[in-house]
């Protein structure tokens, strides 16, 4: 730490997608080997001001799908989104152990104490704490989750919804995306390097919306390209060329 | 709810003491007992919006004192933290599902993810999530917690720290703290009826600062006479009464 005690560097937010942390299709299954694995290229790393953020996987996609919630159709029956909720919470108390066992100093954050929904979606997260445990070289670890709705009870904020929140929040130099494929695929299945706007990989992600409303490739890239820093997809086995400082698999930039 | 979505009514904002709760000689016990008496009369009561706090009693105060952390001391140990955090979380989720038992639609808030203090002690805890959970008829249940501390790694936040700045933030019309004692007892052991200000009582409470820094009476005292609303201190066997719009045990009201 400095002397005004802001721990100074990079500051870099890495989603952890659920499908690298958890088995996506046995029910609150941690995917322990995937988890070791990122969770040691982070500790041996060492980066300097680190947001880790992971998904739901298979501890919260089946609770929220039995429960009708999405991010647009909400519940108001306390008892789901203590289960959704819950559910979250035992991954995300892995993933923290998981990164500790690491020597991270990984503390747990949880979006549904933290954020809200106005009636029209737009999203509240106050990023001023996630900032002071920054400071105090802690690394918070957030999750996808459910929150307050106005109007509407509770609706689901994907991890990717929270990477973009903070990213812009925590003006971060860094994003990056580490799921289960090693970037953004063309139509022949090859990674593709760089993307600076939507309309030059439109037609190997394919236009359909409708495909689209759990956050397919497709959305992410739009999403990843209206942020002010540039962000990378990438697999496991890139992590630590990426903590590192590395463009690993794909490189999206909007801003360029 | 009414048609802009704002649950109306009078805001309450409940203390649990830990006493009241947990079994605060044994390590990590619930008092079943305890807990289900006043979850019964939440239940049975119905009030409009209730935000309920409960103290560490028996989970937060061993591990905090093995850690060496208070309100002032603070630590940079991740591990000490999440053990403070993860025990308090157990004791939260024991209120939680004692209170959704008795069909109340509460849900879990953590300090934690939610407030920091400055290097300076002054405390950030926002509201308007709180509000929001309110205002879809949510009753969100919060509690003494560590908090992310600038230049000390993290401090103690407690319950009645908690109790007072929801009280403010969300100006709460009734306060209520359901303590193990029936009220604040003067020097004969008899409930005191109603304090207006400190003076009146600073004999029969002691004066002495250095016996206080754990909370005691006179500083719950100093501390409620701050408020803009009303505070009543009562025992268990009254929080009925409190809920139902009465005013048992000690009235604290330093706007009289």
């Amino acid at each position: 730490m400095n002397p005004t005690g802001r721990r100074e560097g990079v500051t870099t937010v890495l989603k952890l997608g659920g499908s690298v942390v958890t088995e996506k299709d046995r029910p609150e299954t941690v995917d322990r080997d995937g988890l070791a694995d990122v969770t040691a290229s982070i500790g041996s790393a060492e980066p300097d001001r680190l947001v880790v953020v992971h998904g739901g996987g298979s501890f919260g996609h089946h609770h929220a799908a039995a429960a009708g919630v999405s991010e647009t159709e909400g519940t108001d029956d306390a008892g789901s989104i203590r289960e959704i909720h819950a559910a979250m919470g035992r991954l995300n108390a892995a993933v923290v152990d998981a990164l500790s066992e690491q020597g991270v100093a990984a503390v747990p954050v949880r979006p549904f104490s933290l954020g809200h929904r106005a009636a029209d979606g737009t999203m509240t997260l106050p990023a001023d704490g996630v900032e002071a445990m920054l400071a105090e070289s802690f690394v918070p670890v957030l999750h996808g989750d459910v929150v307050v709705h106005a109007g509407k009870g509770a609706t689901v904020l994907s991890g990717d919804e929270i990477v973009g929140s903070l990213a812009r929040s925590l003006s971060a130099e860094r994003v990056g995306l580490c799921s289960s494929v090693p970037g953004v695929l063309d139509s022949s299945g090859d990674v593709i390097d760089r993307i600076d706007e939507y309309g030059t990989v439109a037609d190997a992600l394919g236009e359909s919306d409708a495909t689209d409303v759990t956050g397919g490739m497709a959305g992410k890239v739009r999403s990843l390209l209206q942020l002010p820093a540039p962000a990378s997809i990438f697999g496991p086995e890139d992590l630590r060329t990426f903590l590192d400082g590395g463009r690993p698999g794909t490189l999206i930039d909007g801003n360029a």
